[in-house]
């Protein structure tokens, strides 16, 4: 079944925003199977959208329209659909009394134009927008669906999800469920998990297995089609065990879950507290964990000794560790974590020294310590990462929380 | 003169990546004045890609394809410019001659199928890509251009900017150059600025003057059209005296120039040093100061005194002034700024403390504190941001760094 995506916006065509709809449907449309060919631009012109819409109807199955259907006098996607397949418009009373009732509870008159979002093709169907005002439009011609959604992002993948794509599913008469599981992983390169999996990548359709990497990180999908949820999800937990058994401790979170809020559940789980001494991160690892509400729970406060004089005069690193085995190393990075519990009265300390690049700084750009002290022990790992100062550090930002997890679970990272 | 932008790859119509080239051909062909009334994504498919292109051809003055023209098979942008047009392919031995040596310098043997980069259609021309090994490709077509750029976005913006352009604005019977200067500005809305400028940006057409606001910055860009370079510098000039006469210190740089580096540059030219003390942004003007190569010449090191007790202990905040003005305060922010410019040895510090949200914390979210001390003075502003958690963090984060910069050029921000 081939699904044609319409972007409508002048803002579009200038560049003054990027088509992320156009990629968030084309993913949507490609985990359930559904074939694209191609992807339209046209700008808030009546005509050229007409044009654009007559073009699609006759080379795709389905045709989703992004945008247009708003209530001022440049939205025109209604107008348009009406006349590319010959309709007459016609008024949803019920709709326009919905509308009057929220602006009068409101206290404010309402601008007669947006009854406008009250118009839809004869014969189609208004689809209820949870996150807006403006509604979106499904409509069956010549055996063609067509739908009409907002061009706001959060608002139209409202609709894309809850009205389009079950519509879209049960015309291709396959079945009315897509359920996914998200399992997050650290550890591993994205070639040496995929081939732990492979053959669960080969072999698996239904559920699908599919893999993403993404600043380290590599995700893996299992994706199950059912009639109902409870179908999907029955068919999803035998692989996700099996994901599980093979991959340990290298899965540390699954769906929204992001390594940030797990380090600081596991951290209060156990009672106690954290602190970062960060060099070559700079205070990236602070920030992002300082980025979820109610980190305070948990998180005492960093140092940042960037000058070399304060590894030893804030942290006490002894000036025979720092001359010995120089700036960047583990024996550095070790002191630096227990120095800075001791500062900052706390029982976990995670501390990152390093030569981000692009200079060298006694190790190769790249070279990344890492350092985590806990009740339970202090130990350091050294990294070589590839990739410019801001990845590298982003990365090295990522293996530290990892780290962090890893201890505070008690696996460290004998893996 | 309308051009439409045709963008070759399957990668796009699945989602996997969004179509950035789109947006950045659309602004650039904007700003100089040309019309876009159609965008379209097509994938690896010759058929389609011919269909696309006998489309633009009909409707457009200029047709600019992006993606598929690399060695590989599914490259097929070359094939598809050939049949769309009816004419042969012609090899370049000459570029043939180049990507041998080139692949014998590095003492490996080339496959075959890069010679695929060497062939173009007849009359058409190779356009050299500085920063790649696939040559665009310029065909004047039946009056009609045709331009075939690399899908790598750099690659693609540096054959746009050196050889597409030149050729539309000379078709066009345009000035051949077009030259922008880029003021950054920051302590006005963008409404307040776009109202101090407004005679300039409603009078001028040349040079044209538009504002950007991002991240709370507002970016005003002045752009002339002109026969030569120095034309162009001389029709921007005195605009952009007027823009800076009526700004003044709220302008902190152009072009490229970002807050850190100026605040890096400023601190070193003073000889003084920096050290950040951030309780509510957790660490994140440190990560930012840090992200620029050579931070470490100006930058000393921050303490992040996430938990209460640590604003007193470390930074030596009395407690009287914790327990009167509370740790949201000027009073408090002020105290923290000196502290650390104590604790860590230096001339200037910036600190931070609030309520970032979304929970309140003496203060309602938003509210940010921020605290700057140098050898002339110590001083604190207070801010009410907008925004979530991650908005408000970032924006008290670039309000640090811009007041630093102000303090360090002795205006602190009585303006």
């Amino acid at each position: 079944m081939i699904v044609e995506v319409i972007a409508v916006g002048t803002e579009l065509l200038l560049g003054q925003i990027v088509n992320g709809n156009g990629a968030a449907i084309g993913r949507r449309l490609a985990e359930e199977g559904f074939d694209a060919h191609y992807q339209v631009v046209v700008g808030d012109n009546e005509d050229r959208l007409v044009a654009s819409l007559e073009t699609a109807l006759r080379r795709a199955d389905a045709v989703i329209v992004t945008g247009g259907i708003g209530p001022t006098q440049d939205d025109l996607t209604r107008e348009a659909i009406c006349r590319a397949t010959n309709r007459a418009t016609v008024f949803s009373e019920a709709y326009a009394e919905k509308l009057r009732a929220r602006w009068e509870a409101t206290g404010r008159v309402m601008p007669e134009s947006n009854l406008r979002q009250a118009e839809y093709p004869e014969g189609g169907e208004q689809l209820p927008n949870s996150k807006g005002t403006a509604p979106g439009i499904a409509l069956e011609h010549d055996g063609t669906w067509i739908f009409a959604l907002p061009g706001v992002p959060q608002e139209m993948m409202g609709l894309l999800d809850d009205e389009v794509m079950p519509r879209l599913r049960r015309v291709a008469g396959g079945p009315a469920i897509v359920k996914s599981r998200l399992l997050r992983s650290w550890g591993m390169s994205e070639s040496q998990v995929a081939e732990l999996l492979d053959d669960l990548f080969q072999s698996s359709r239904n559920p699908s297995v599919a893999f993403l990497a993404s600043s380290g990180e590599i995700k893996i999908r299992v994706t199950a089609k059912a009639n109902t949820d409870a179908e999907a999800s029955a068919l999803i937990a035998p692989v996700e065990a099996e994901v599980r058994e093979r991959l340990g401790t290298l899965i540390f979170g699954t769906d929204d879950e992001t390594i940030e809020s797990i380090v600081l559940g596991r951290l209060e789980e156990r009672g106690w507290r954290l602190a970062t001494a960060e060099s070559a991160t700079g205070g990236l690892i602070a920030a992002r964990i300082t980025s979820v509400p109610g980190a305070s729970r948990v998180f005492v406060g960093s140092v940042v000794p960037y000058a070399a004089e304060l590894k030893h005069r804030l942290l006490e690193v002894p000036e025979e560790t720092l001359a010995e085995y120089g700036v960047v190393s583990e024996e550095t990075a070790m002191a630096m974590a227990v120095g800075a519990a001791r500062l900052l009265a706390c029982e976990v300390a995670v501390s990152a020294t390093g030569s981000a690049g692009p200079d060298e700084q006694e190790q190769p750009a790249g070279t990344m310590v890492i350092g985590v002290h806990t009740p339970e022990g202090t130990a350091a790992r050294t990294f070589r990462l590839p990739g410019d100062r801001e990845r590298v550090r982003t990365y090295a930002g990522t293996a530290a929380l990892q780290l962090v997890r890893l201890a505070v679970e008690g696996s460290w990272w004998r893996t």
